[in-house]
């Protein structure tokens, strides 16, 4: 392999001849090989190309960087955001916890390739622009990482996770409605109970999305806030007057999405409690999505020894051994999800406890985890409705079967006959094996005209919405 | 011991003479012989007093319950808020899911003590009033418990939780205004870094404490969110028309709290994502605490051989074996709190993802844990702000010598110089162990006047608000 | 009240005069009013006992103490370890991390309590035997509070925890011998699968119950480690020659269980590994018994419109409206106390990382954790076994309707006429809801004669141990 | 882009016609896009590739599978294990829990390169080999996968896991000789105590590693236990005689790893108790690795304006705007790691506890996250070591100075003059700001010279090992 030299403050370094990047990237890629090569999320350096140009419109506004800079750093930060330089960004989440080599990572890659952009050769010649006092100008790696991540997560958060969600809401109201009519047993503690809809059933499921949502919602403007202009430690220090708010502006413009400049930038730089409050709210949805993933299941499950209250769509087959099975798939893949989802909330949150003085120094875990889970349960919604919760339907035939079995109808009788007969009647018919009507009668509490007219189970699901 | 005979659907049993309780409270008690006694918080057991008053008025206003009865349920209900039958609800947490046993616990309580108020003897002669018939009608355990855990959370959020976070709250940011010009050295990374005020650090720890108590306010719709009026499985079997909001109204009422009834009363029963969702919001309010009593901690250390940029109140000796040593007690009790409640999240986790069917039975395990840390968290906060906070002072001559021997302060000279030259002088000054204007001049970068004019800590904090 | 002044190196308490503590548990009681009142665990108090008892020896055998010293020492150890002073224990756990003022309180209340027994009245004169110069001989708390606490937890583990799941363990393996040839149907993914015995699926459960038993003794050992005469920082300062272990021969003495002084003292003081190996094991060990109860109440689920294919004892009316309801209340109750677990690992595990330099001062939150852990465990099992797995019995009618309705039975002719075929039977028969048998007649595969021999459930179950 | 007809029980499905894979991949691939493509672990595949071989082997031994089919299954076999169709393996975590579709890519890869070997054209003529009914004979995608994992962990762990915490632990080790009689102050509370060595702190890190990896190798009995032979439910249907112990054994000898055939099946498929097992061992590590960093970067803050009594290595420069700022990357690289594997860890438990019946349905999750958490823990020990433990220095000085200042030094006195005069020593010199021996003398408790007889730092430590 051929090399160049780049150099740093602390010496030369070679770095691999073809590459944009420079020294303390190459120092960073020697010095962390732990686990898989370049995961830091790619999400984050779209996060930081935002920034930096964003970063040189404002110094080149407010006069401390020419706007040649400010076009060239533009330049660059577009090729970036339109995927052009994937593979310049060599580096892991295992680094520095305050994502220093990340954030050189892009200034050097900008300026080099900026060099290129200007038409001189990478590695001859003075830099074009200076990775440091230019493309960093205003800035420090403690305020852009937490920037650079808050960019990505409320990205993805609004574009996967939200869209992902509501898509899998709305299936599930449309369901509801669908099954407004279809009359079930209900089941408590697992054990047959009183009657109530399948749509009852799924609104519960969109209840539970909606306020996920809500909750999710309700995180943005704790994210929305940008650390940008604290630089070093909160103070602002080598920053010009206005910078703060007039970055945040251009990255607002840039990103479309409703940033806005964090008022503390001292908790901006120290903590990171916006993200474990995103990711709390993550974790809520992981929660309410595996109950509704576990409930299909259960309902789906068969075909002949299982519940079998409900259809979802076949689409694979289910095992390399057993001819003809059929697997809740979908239900799988959510449901391992949710886990995945729950474990990260841990070590978000342990990441978050861990700021000390003027800085977090967990910040690329913190950051990786919360994309991770964004996406996933983005994606994993989208899969769950397109491959299963759109193909849902109830088997009829089983739904009424288990309903008129049922022993909890004798409910309907407590406010006819108090609830110590009722229970009388249902005992005795789980004894003996036989209907509420007949015991019923045969205790004498009620007249067979009398069962029929108060045990509806129609009537027993309320007035339906 | 003497005993007296109870009975419900399956049968006598023996109960303790002198005792309220019944015939399902005693199974329950023999059956679970779990941990502690009475582990059910008696915050829930007052939900269920507010909740069967509530109950009481709203059955007789609309015409299923006679006057009287609804008028020795108050009675009794009042007794228990009052605290004169905390003795009288001796279950355990680890019962059946649906808490169904502690919600007879409450109807057997109160029909019992209603006999005795009636002039009756317990035990002898028709109960006055029914347990199941009377005190839980148009009820199920299904959408009390909810019901009673949801009333004692929210009470207790805003009555302990809010309350002791805003009580350290202002006096941090008293202390951050009374901090404001004190100059001390910044660090990152545990590092010497740009100086910042010891004000500037405290109004971080404002600024998180803020957006926690937003991001715990924001939880509070879902959780005044109530069950009851779902009954079994949330169909609202067995309730009278326009029982649910008539009695979220009167719950309201009596606890002067904005509770609603919930909309989709299927969720209010399956899942407990609001709990999840308060709880998820108390986490991060650990997450913030552990920071700030971290940073106070390692800010007071010493005394001779720390950082001892400040100083906190002796409280008591720190030690058995070494004579005058003083402690950051306070820190140690909060950070242990926060690490109680990280783990409370994940139990609450866990039991919010199983729900099934018509029924979350993890309902006493996932409130006591939300009930528990908002306590904790609460009675911390208030603790650490009297006993610690509220006497923090700085010890300015520590400050200022730590301040003036820094390296860092050549971040000042970067717009001046350059980044490189600077990088120059403070690896030089930490090398001979010399000062930064020594070496600067020494390297011939600056003059003296020029360093004395550019460096100043002073003027390196930023505009201060 | 009454008071009398108690003082220690910071001057004079108030003290209730009727109680026996000092002046520092005064303290620590009025400085850290967090939670319940007295929460830190008795367990602890008498482990202090033992380990108080067994430095009294020890100090009088190596001539540091004199003999009547240590005997009115040890009468007081005695009388605590009776339970007679269990009121005299007034502290949280939410106090300084070291336990500091518990080690305090212990050391008090002998003191006085020995003033009492050598006939002399509190408060007047000089105290018999001094806390700190008497009591504390060769000790500091940080040697004692986690010597206090590896005692209180191995005996819990020990006594409580693995005799508690040894008894679940016997019952669930006798269930398996004695349904060793009910062939049931199998499941996986919750979808139908080839056959098996009821006897098999229990066997899985004692496997996984033997494994985590013996995952939980793996941890003993570290746990028999004792961090007693390391005293201040683990350089054992102040201590007499041979003292450490001597002090745990007679711990072990005592106890009657097989404790040593622990091989480096550093990490006995200031990490608490070995309690996160401790529950790290009680967790797996939830792990295992969330999955039985869950399997167990799904099984039993019904009764008419689940599973139905065991029965479990019916303990107690399952529901306040749904007269003749019965509930799998044990498996809920063990459920729960598997959520708690998991989240009380969280909280130890988070206290276990956050020791610094030569003390973890998360020690009474993570010795509440565990101890909570081991109970829970260990009381949930006994609960679980003596009222619900020691009565499950098949329901041999619905087992055997289950099995012969399935379609996987097709497995067994994989071998005959391969996978693909087999699935087109299987496949046909579902989509026509008739048998395997006719479909693989009619599809000319197999003739009738072959059908009946080859497959057969019972066959398909292989050898049974 | 071309494609080529394949074909399952399904129906036809079109494949990229220059990949291996075979139509249940493909639909897999089309039905699960979730998260990062090809997400499935590598090592899980190799893990596939060796029992893949050795069912082949063992069927043929037992004479179920023809040699000829035999050798070509080990000549793919080892192809997949020399990494030569790494890009054959397109699926993704996010798929069914029992990673049937994994199991069907390995089957399909081997058929569809085994007719190329064989000569022919994939795509055209029937399938020299079958995917379900050569390669995966006598197997089940229940019993192939938890068994792939198991090998794959064992692996990870015995290579990378132990050998790295070894690596680190031999230096910590190396280092605690080497700094045996560097006396410094302790520190307990974070606050100055009584002295020790530096070799004495860093044979607590030690001892911390040895009873980890003990603790990690006890669970190596459990990983060991393979699933194979099970097939679908446990009980080896469709199996020859023999075959579980014997595939176990060419499994073993494959790898040169003590493998056994696990002795219940039924755990083997329905429960990974064995995963939670080892990962909990894995947490218990990073709970001792977080100690060990945070303790080294503490000590070595600085460098004027910390504690700084330790220096690390510079590896790159440690700001983007501070100049000459040098940061301990490496314990924030490891500390995240362990942040990462305390999450992972509630990732595992939680899927752990869901097996149903008889599988357990989080299998790839599970895998995933042992796997990560062991790469993880191993590579950032060796990081951590060659980048940082390696290279620490004492820095004498400042030691010397911080352990002369100290006032804990007074505990020495205790014996001499009792803990009350000994407090009052060191409050009036910390008062006075002046030293022990001169307010000693003062309060006339001690002479001159007997203050230096007995204040001796040096004797302080106890007896070096």
């Amino acid at each position: 392999m051929k090399f160049r030299i780049e150099k740093d403050t602390m010496g030369n370094v070679n770095v691999p001849a073809d590459k944009l990047w420079g020294a303390q990237t190459e120092r960073s890629r020697n010095n962390f090989k732990i686990g898989a090569s370049a995961s830091m999320p790619l999400e984050i350096v779209y996060g930081f190309a935002y920034l930096k140009k964003a970063a040189a419109y404002t110094n080149a506004e407010l006069g401390v960087l020419d706007n040649n800079k400010r076009d060239l750093i533009e330049k660059v930060c577009d090729e970036i955001l339109q995927g052009k330089h994937d593979d310049q960004f060599p580096l892991v989440i295992w680094q520095t916890g305050s994502g220093t080599q990340s954030n050189m990572n892009v200034n050097e890659v900008i300026a080099n390739r900026a060099h290129q952009i200007a038409g001189k050769v990478i590695g001859e010649g003075d830099k074009t622009i200076q990775p440091n006092d230019d493309v960093n100008k205003s800035q420090s790696s403690n305020d852009t990482f937490p920037t650079g991540m808050h960019i990505a997560i409320y990205k993805k958060v609004v574009e996967t996770t939200i869209s992902g969600v509501i898509q899998l809401r709305n299936t599930l109201h449309k369901k509801s409605m669908a099954f407004n009519d279809v009359v079930k047993i209900g089941r408590t503690h697992l054990m047959d109970a009183t009657p109530l809809t399948l749509g009852q059933e799924f609104s519960g499921y969109v209840s539970q999305l909606d306020h996920g949502i809500i909750a999710l919602e309700n995180t943005l403007p704790h994210l929305a806030e940008l650390a940008l202009g604290g630089t070093a430690v909160g103070t602002g220090l080598n920053t010009p007057n206005g910078y703060s708010e007039l970055v945040a502006e251009y990255i607002a413009k840039f990103t479309g999405l409703p940033f806005v400049s964090a008022e503390n930038k001292f908790e901006a730089l120290a903590a990171h409690d916006a993200l474990v409050e995103t990711h709390g709210a993550l974790k809520q949805l992981a929660v309410s999505l595996n109950k509704i993933a576990n409930d299909i299941r259960m309902m789906a499950s068969g075909p002949r020894s299982g519940i079998g209250e409900i259809i979802i769509p076949a689409n694979e087959p289910g095992s390399s051994i057993m001819p003809g099975k059929v697997n809740p798939t979908q239900c799988e893949a959510l449901t391992m999800v949710c886990a995945q989802v729950m474990g990260n909330d841990v070590a978000v949150t342990v990441g978050g406890t861990q700021g000390h003085y003027e800085l977090n120094v967990f910040k690329p875990m913190m950051a990786a985890n919360v994309l991770h889970s964004a996406q996933l349960i983005g994606d994993a919604c989208v899969s769950f409705d397109e491959h299963c919760a759109s193909g849902i339907e109830p088997n009829h035939d089983v739904i009424k079967q288990l309903l008129n079995n049922s022993l909890m109808l004798v409910t309907a009788l407590n406010t006819k006959i108090g609830y110590y007969k009722a229970a009388e009647i249902a005992n005795t018919a789980h004894k003996n094996g036989t209907t509420l009507k007949i015991e019923a009668i045969n205790l004498g509490y009620v007249t067979a005209e009398e069962y029929d007219e108060w045990v509806k189970p129609e009537e027993m699901v309320g007035s339906l919405k």
